[in-house]
């Protein structure tokens, strides 16, 4: 019996030689992530549990990305408490103020995350990075911890399920149409801790920005892990980075074992909306009725990538936000701001009436920089949708694709760029 | 006997033909502000009053400028608030979202302020219009919640100091210097209920924008206003903007009453620095200790204005924000950030690792976006160092002028431009 891609890098990493879902195992991590809301709970276990050493201080990652700049005195002291942990330990990849990104768009761009790597992050939606061909899931602050202290931890390993998209897309669907379409088909317990490898020749169609998007949703239908194989646009990405260790690539065997396989043709799809209040309630944007909002958003760990705000561009170039309506910006990394900037997006963005954010998660959990108010409504290219997920309990988002936030900011409701007038 | 520039204006609209200072008298606004801090606390006191009609809508200004993009649930639901209040008035100058900028830069821009006006604002550096030559300045909510139900409010009749600036200021010496320098000297109640009037031909070599900074800072010496003759340069900026008013000019009648007249040389101010915990707690930066620095911010009502960020962006050219060093600029108004980016100067931010935020007041009074925590240290071009101003009461704020909290934060502590390395 052959083994998946995730079973193949957590057996390189448990010193095994193969290993089957269902076990537990030990395993060695290449990195251990924590944010600005995660990270000082793992400090202060340390400090409880006296643990002063740290196994290797390359492992451990820090990103004050949640609620920065600073949004209040907890959340200042709160990145003061990690910076002071940072020195003490000499952990060289805490980002902060100028250097501050979305850490899921971050760690990519700065060559800390390589295919066939085993990272954990506390932060649900670490398993971003599987768009790499790395292994990678969220765990909690304490096991983070752990992790920082002793550089392994335990997991199961996930059985997985192989998702086969074919075809081409259509015109305004993205990797955030693929993923949702998916999690609206399986629900959000669909792939309950199983890993989701991602496949198929519509996959090849995607950029590693559109990958990106669909790994960081696995979690959204529960999974362990969302994966794909590393190919050519993955090892083109990476020879333009420095890169501090060797990539691994690793592919699924043809006897691999598969809970499910469930085949996507691509051209079928068509561009999705996630309603209120589950990731699953997903439908195609052109069943909607006339459904009005009071805020946009674009970007976020799942949406703030270059290619994103490009597409946010080319529906507002010319165009302007529709009176009463917000739309909020936000950039994943400073290096793609610069970018946008230097490519004129930002002053498009600006010329529409958008407010262009610091990166930032912003309001996608509800943290700060947009926060909704009773009864408002949002279309958002993040994440999750739970109730008073961005802010009160009796406001509503709706997730989708930058194309979708960024023509229903013009027009003041939800539509498709080829619905605007 | 005369009258001074503020008595006239004042007399103007009370239907007297003169005034004297230390006189009650009812007067008529023509416009009454309020913020997203100060706004709520408007209406929801005309809700208590069972107060349903204003006076007149055109007289009214709301800007949600403090706490936004919404910073949390109370924050959105204040916005709410104004925004149902707004439309239910029908209020036209409301400004959220994508046209929210800085109260204070927002409203000149807009052409709503014009020479001779008399203006009360819910907060206290509403006396920035006295640059353009009108009475203006703060009130509680409760008196602007009137003066929406009523179209005036009473005042005493302030006595008025008059500082006559001559001489040409030097390299890196701003209107901000001059203010602080004053505030220096004559300390922070030294004009307490006072009219200060700027005169002079050291005044006549500022820039508009560097007029506003100084009457911005009139509150911090105490005063009832600040205010400057309208000259040639205060005219031809009004011929820029739509205006809906008829300018009045008025000047000082060489026989008017001074309770002082402060000369000052501006060829003897060096740039100024007000060191914790007081605006008047100026020195030369020359004459500083080094001084480190966590933090610098760029902009808020005094210093949030086109000139500011060309000075900002003189500095940062070519140049890195020093490790460990937040830099958060914060342009005034959606108008000025555009221009910036026109102008590359958005870029120049960028590229030395400098923050971007959106406008609003950010951390001036420790709303959000780069709170401080305990024992940190700021620059910063805003206007009050009070104990816990800008977070934590162990945190320092250090007052200064664009170029040095440019420079400062290249260097990593508090420097002038032609300091740097």
């Amino acid at each position: 019996m052959g083994m998946t891609i995730t079973e193949k890098i957590i057996a390189a990493h448990s010193g095994k030689e193969r290993v089957s879902a269902g076990e537990l195992v030990q395993v060695s991590v290449d990195l251990a992530l924590a944010n600005d809301i995660t990270a000082p709970l793992s400090i202060k276990e340390l400090e409880k549990q006296r643990i002063n050493s740290m196994f290797n201080p390359n492992q451990i990652v820090l990103v004050a990305d949640h609620n920065t700049p600073a949004k209040d005195i907890a959340s200042a002291q709160n990145l003061k408490l990690m910076r002071e942990f940072a020195q003490k330990n000499q952990i060289k990849n805490f980002f902060e103020g100028g250097s501050v990104g979305i850490e899921h768009v971050l760690l990519p761009e700065k060559g800390l995350v390589l295919p066939g790597d085993l990272i954990i992050g506390a932060d649900s939606h670490t398993c971003t990075y599987g768009a790499l061909g790395a292994f990678s899931t969220g765990m909690g602050s304490t096991d983070i911890a752990a992790a920082w202290a002793l550089g392994e931890t335990w997991l199961k390993v996930p059985e997985s399920i192989k998702f086969i998209y074919s075809g081409q897309p259509n015109r305004f669907v993205t990797g955030k149409d693929f993923i949702l379409f998916i999690i609206g088909e399986i629900g959000v317990e669909g792939a309950r801790y199983c890993a989701m490898e991602f496949t198929g020749s519509g996959i090849s169609t995607l950029s590693m920005d559109g990958r990106f998007t669909m790994a960081n949703m696995a979690v959204e239908a529960g999974a362990k892990n969302g994966i794909m194989e590393a190919d050519t646009l993955t090892l083109s990405m990476l020879s333009n980075i420095p890169l501090s260790r060797k990539p691994k690539i690793y592919r699924s065997d043809s006897d691999a074992e598969w809970k499910d396989v469930i085949e996507v043709n691509v051209s079928s799809i068509e561009p999705q909306i996630a309603l209120p209040h589950l990731p699953e309630n997903t439908q195609s944007v052109f069943s909607l009725p006339r459904i009005s909002i009071n805020q946009s958003v674009i970007g976020s760990c799942t949406n703030g990538r270059i290619e994103d705000l490009r597409q946010a561009a080319e529906v507002l170039r010319n165009r302007k936000v529709h009176v009463g309506v917000r739309l909020y910006i936000f950039p994943g990394t400073p290096a793609i701001l610069l970018q946008a900037e230097k490519e004129g997006l930002v002053q498009i963005f600006l010329e529409s009436g958008a407010v262009l954010c610091p990166p930032s998660c912003g309001p996608c959990l509800g943290g700060h920089l947009g926060v909704l108010a009773e009864g408002e409504r949002c279309v958002s290219t993040t994440n999750r949708n739970f109730v008073g997920r961005m802010g009160h309990t009796k406001s509503e988002v709706y997730l989708a694709n930058p194309y979708i936030a960024a023509s229903s900011a013009i027009a003041g409701y939800i539509i498709t760029p080829d619905q605007l007038m």
